[in-house]
């Protein structure tokens, strides 16, 4: 019979997990006691919390619980570095039904220190719940290490925007996977299991960003953010948003050509690259990709075109309906 | 037709919920952006989360949404306080059913509000999703001023136990909502929503405990932990553990005598009192009870004794068979 992980029980699983998880110097009191401690030297904590419920955010049949505990981690410690912060901490909540596999629990948990791994974060406390419902609740933590905080209120028309990271692969991989279709391994791995360009975050903070964030909603919603936060619009140049060969393949397998490539690079959500604004004459390492500029704009213009036009004009529209 | 979260969608009750909450000096950055950031001029950050799930922790038939929220934001303060901390920042991850009430959502963001403005915390963020299952994930920071931190593992044998706050109240009123009958407000009210003693954590620091933790799941269970932590034994005296009045009438009306009240104060959970030990020698204000004392213990006695025995030899354990 398979083992589950009410028949080990909550202390013991708490025990079995925990013991996973090293510690790194930015941990001063790991697990065990009413809180964790962890290092905050800047004297400022950065600190942001997600929701992953099941079948709302990943299904079990097309996630691993190690893809889910990457995931997890992932999305939580993008939003740290989109600050210009390092990851230091996380926390994890564990609500799940008393029948999941133990081995389910068990993969999530090496996945979350794999992740944690790559970020450079810890694993420092959590909690564990029954419920109905599968639902990972993670707070991550980060420190700015003496920088300013890298806002969505700080572009300025002139500035150029780039990113770093992927874009429509996610999305390209979400759809395939809805369709039943085989298709590239960079697209499906990273809507399972998104790769955060994490040291692009302080990196951006320390080549003077006026404004950064995380690509969760799709580049076009999000940059909006940076439009109503800025008081300023942003235009997209369309020659700059280069698929990546992996995408360029989906789109060939799913139809719907240059177009298609386009929408999933402009409106796919999920990859986690990271999209800021530089100053124009700032001198961007190659893997920041300039993609567009932010321009002045009145208060019923502070959106994100393509092209000079709004994005639903310029063809992508097609993707939403489809 | 009754208003739900979900006519009124996520982003206008969003919006909606965080302009309840009133910003301190500690918020250096407050909601809206991919992290907050919020004031830790110790250089350690204290950190605990707590989930609570519907049918699990709370009923809606019990519980008002403003008591969930008041007791959501409680139980992870309390675990700060428990460190030796200032409460600074709380992050709020709310998962729900569409059809959940609008006026739920509303009535439990003013509980939230109002617990956070008595425990001196403030709303830095947040995530809300869809969920079959109604869950609350709470993530609590706060500062440690520059003390050291309150653990688990400093009592030592002849340091004297105290507590400070409320014993048996909450697991006494949820007996009485249980069995269905009417008792005193003030068990019924301390189970909806406990009132941690927030500034006794601060101080039981600056007096000099040795170890200290927020009884969540029952003295002697709570104090266990210290037992184990710190590799001593710890022995209550019956005679010291007197039951509030409110304690006695519920215990009138339930049954079970004195032996049961001592049951509620030694096992019930829930009340959030802060348990510590201090050194002998301690001058302990008045609100400050001292129940027992820290003995040497072997490896194999490293447990909680009431008037030397165990527990379950006193006579409570009718309280958990009933």
């Amino acid at each position: 019979m398979q083992k589950t992980i009410g028949g080990l029980g909550e202390f013991a699983l708490i025990r079995r997990v925990t013991s996973q998880f090293p510690r790194t110097d930015d941990v001063i009191l790991g697990p065990g006691d009413d809180a964790a401690i962890v290092a905050s030297p800047d004297g400022r904590t950065v600190a942001t919390t997600d929701l992953l419920v099941e079948g709302r955010h990943f299904r079990r049949e097309w996630s691993s619980a190690r893809d889910v505990g990457h995931r997890a981690v992932a999305q939580n410690f993008a939003d740290v570095v989109a600050m210009g912060a390092r990851p230091t901490g996380l926390l994890i909540g564990f609500a799940a039904p008393a029948d999941l596999p133990l081995a389910w629990a068990e993969e999530f948990t090496l996945g979350v220190r794999d992740e944690c791994a790559i970020a450079g974060g810890a694993v420092v406390g959590g909690d564990m719940a029954g419920s109905d419902t599968l639902t990972i609740a993670i707070t991550a933590l980060g420190d700015l290490q003496g920088r300013a905080p890298v806002r969505r209120d700080g572009a300025r028309p002139g500035d150029v925007v780039a990113y770093t990271g992927h874009l429509g692969l996610s999305a390209a991989g979400l759809a395939l996977l809805t369709e039943g279709v085989d298709g590239p391994a960079a697209c499906l791995d990273e809507h399972r299991r998104p790769s955060p360009p994490y040291a692009s975050g302080p990196e951006a903070a320390h080549l003077g960003a006026t404004a950064m964030l995380d690509v969760s909603d799709g580049l076009a919603q999000d940059l909006g953010h940076v439009c109503r936060g800025s008081e300023v619009g942003i235009d997209l140049d369309p020659a700059l948003l280069a698929p990546e060969p992996a995408l360029t393949e989906a789109v060939r397998i799913l139809g719907g050509g240059a177009p298609r490539a386009l929408a999933f690079m402009v409106s796919g959500g999920e990859d986690h690259a990271l999209a800021a604004t530089f100053p124009a004459d700032t001198v961007l390492p190659d893997h920041w990709h300039r993609i567009g500029v932010v321009r002045a704009a009145d208060p019923d213009d502070r959106y994100v075109t393509v092209a000079g036009k709004a994005p639903e004009q310029t063809g992508w529209d097609h993707f939403r309906q489809g």
